[in-house]
């Protein structure tokens, strides 16, 4: 059977191994596996999340609210936009699809960061559209400015912000003066997956999504419950933009496009802020120790404004034998290898689990 | 903003109205509203599925086996093929979406009856492609043949079977012969959403998948948990065909695609099927009521193989208008005017609802 052409060139997205995976091929037990290769948090979502989600397993035969009015209307309120100015995905990542089947196709490009979010590259490569990449890792601001001036028909331009699977990130300041430079008519994807943990951080690096939507009309800033609320295995995710936008990405969304457990555990979870700001608050405690054990055993490390950390080998190391090394003892993480990178990519666990990634990582 | 061209012919869906909405446009109780409009099993789900949920929620953080190991294992133990003739789909809804981008484009076209799963059609002009509608409005396979035959460059061919939203089934039989005379290159997709009600109620419209694949390297068959299996709200769907096929929609498909909770949600219904002939074994005896009441009252209706019973009108009433005064009294059911058909869609409710709907339409 013949199909279209584009699709030879689009590669499978490679996921983080799961639990369940490792107790098949390794007859390791299920609760002895520590997976810290997905970035999720690891205490978890909100209690309170969890238990409207039992009180609403009883209506799963039921399509979700399509309007998805309760859960626009919280978004709306937490960012002081408007409904209209939202739509969600299963995850953010469906938003970037949405962002990108709107503009992309085979007789134009889009621009990104050489080491970042791989769906970019995979939903792109579906349109043919031509992907450019700067030569450094790391977001650099130049490189991508001279791109786009260098190429005349970037459509879409992303910045991860944080960065995954990095962990930098550039200061808000900084990419405002980048995207008074770019035209109009580019869609700028504002991926702000880890945001929650980056303005913890470090206030320079704090975006306001209503200030960025305002200020900059072909600006689409991209949120997700699957990182800092807990809620990875829900696929709850958002766009903000403004409402032309808005309109356009929803021509692209099939109806019920995230499920009613989601949507509730979204509204949920808003309502528990305190309990996201005390994981966040544990992860940069975490983090410290792993940038402890990095210099301890004279590793590179990228400094990290999200809930992983990236540690680069440089003294004959190798990061795939690494990574399988763990993998056997138990422990799922993620070899930056195909990015071309002798790095491993390490979310920062619970205390207790981090405690474990050390001691087996020195026996290794 | 421009953005792609194709973008200005897709229309949004039209989903059936949420009971939310009622509530908040009508003032109606959430207790009181009866939505019989999107064709979720009115018993809901097995209750083992809820325990299993409930006992899951406190995993939603982690992302669902992306391998999808067990739920395709189980459907392939199901219907005696094997889990790389398997895709899993957010809802078979999804799986139609890839089929169709795996095929269409600018430069061919799709066919279809005339009334038929909406989303076909939304998910082509998505592509550009040229969609055919035979002049009946339910599958007319003579019709079909001649439009096939009369266009050269028809890339994806539906049935649905039985059809959504009006009920009627084809003989399997006849489905058969028809499949014979296509081209092995288009890509004929089999949507058995509601295949379950009609097998049971007519053997003649029972299709084996196993049998059809094998002598169909063409074919898709599609399948769903929404419906009979009562888990319309998780989005859980699959798509089987030979190997070629599914690597092909695989290279569409975005990890992650469904929630963790769908993935177990559906791992469990497979595992209680009394509950779910139980569920169509009422369905039928209700649906009966539904038929006297329209030959009492003077409408037509079509002969249903759905958990469904679409109610045509012919004697000056009109669809929207009754569609309309039923919600007023909390009463939800799918008018098809824009289907082009004075008649309304009716799911069968429970025992009680339906002789809710009974005496509130007799009063009207």
């Amino acid at each position: 059977m013949i199909f279209n052409k584009v699709l030879d060139e689009v590669s499978v997205y490679e996921a983080g191994k799961p639990i369940e995976l490792v107790v098949r091929e390794y007859g390791i037990k299920s609760e002895d596996v520590i997976k810290l290769a997905s970035n999720e948090n690891p205490r978890g979502c909100s209690p309170k999340v969890i238990k409207a989600l039992q009180d609403e397993a009883n209506r799963v035969h039921l399509y979700p609210d399509d309007s998805m009015y309760e859960l626009k209307d919280s978004l709306a309120k937490r960012f002081n936009v408007k409904s209209s100015n939202i739509i969600i995905g299963a995850g953010s990542d469906q938003v970037i699809d949405f962002a990108i089947k709107s503009k992309a196709n085979e007789n134009n490009s889009m621009l990104m960061a050489k080491t970042t979010f791989a769906m970019y590259e995979i939903y792109g490569r579906q349109t043919g559209t031509k992907i450019l990449k700067t030569n450094s890792h790391t977001h650099n601001l130049d490189e991508l400015l001279d791109l786009y001036r260098a190429n005349k028909d970037v459509e879409v331009l992303f910045l991860c912000l944080p960065n995954n699977p990095l962990g930098e990130c550039l200061d808000t300041k900084n990419v405002y003066e980048f995207i008074e430079k770019i035209d109009k008519n580019t869609l700028v994807v504002v991926d702000g997956a880890y945001q929650e943990y980056a303005r913890f951080k470090d206030e320079a690096k704090r975006i306001d999504v209503d200030d960025l939507i305002e200020k900059f009309s072909n600006v689409l800033y991209l949120g997700t419950f699957s990182k800092a609320y807990g809620l990875g295995g829900m696929r709850c995710g958002y766009g903000v933009a403004n409402e032309e936008i808005i309109k356009s990405l929803y021509k692209l969304r099939a109806p019920f496009n995230i499920t009613t457990l989601s949507l509730k555990a979204g509204i949920e979870a808003l309502k528990d802020e305190k309990f996201v700001q005390n994981c966040i608050s544990e992860n940069f405690k975490e983090m410290k120790r792993y940038e402890e054990f990095a210099r301890e055993n004279g590793f590179d490390f990228i400094d990290s404004f999200t809930n992983f950390i990236t540690l680069k080998y440089n003294k004959g190391e190798n990061s795939s034998q690494i990574a399988q090394n763990l993998l056997k003892k138990g422990i799922i993480v993620r070899d930056l290898a195909s990015y071309g990178m002798n790095a491993i990519r390490v979310t920062i666990g619970t205390p207790e689990q981090n405690s474990k990634f050390f001691s087996i990582y020195k026996a290794l």
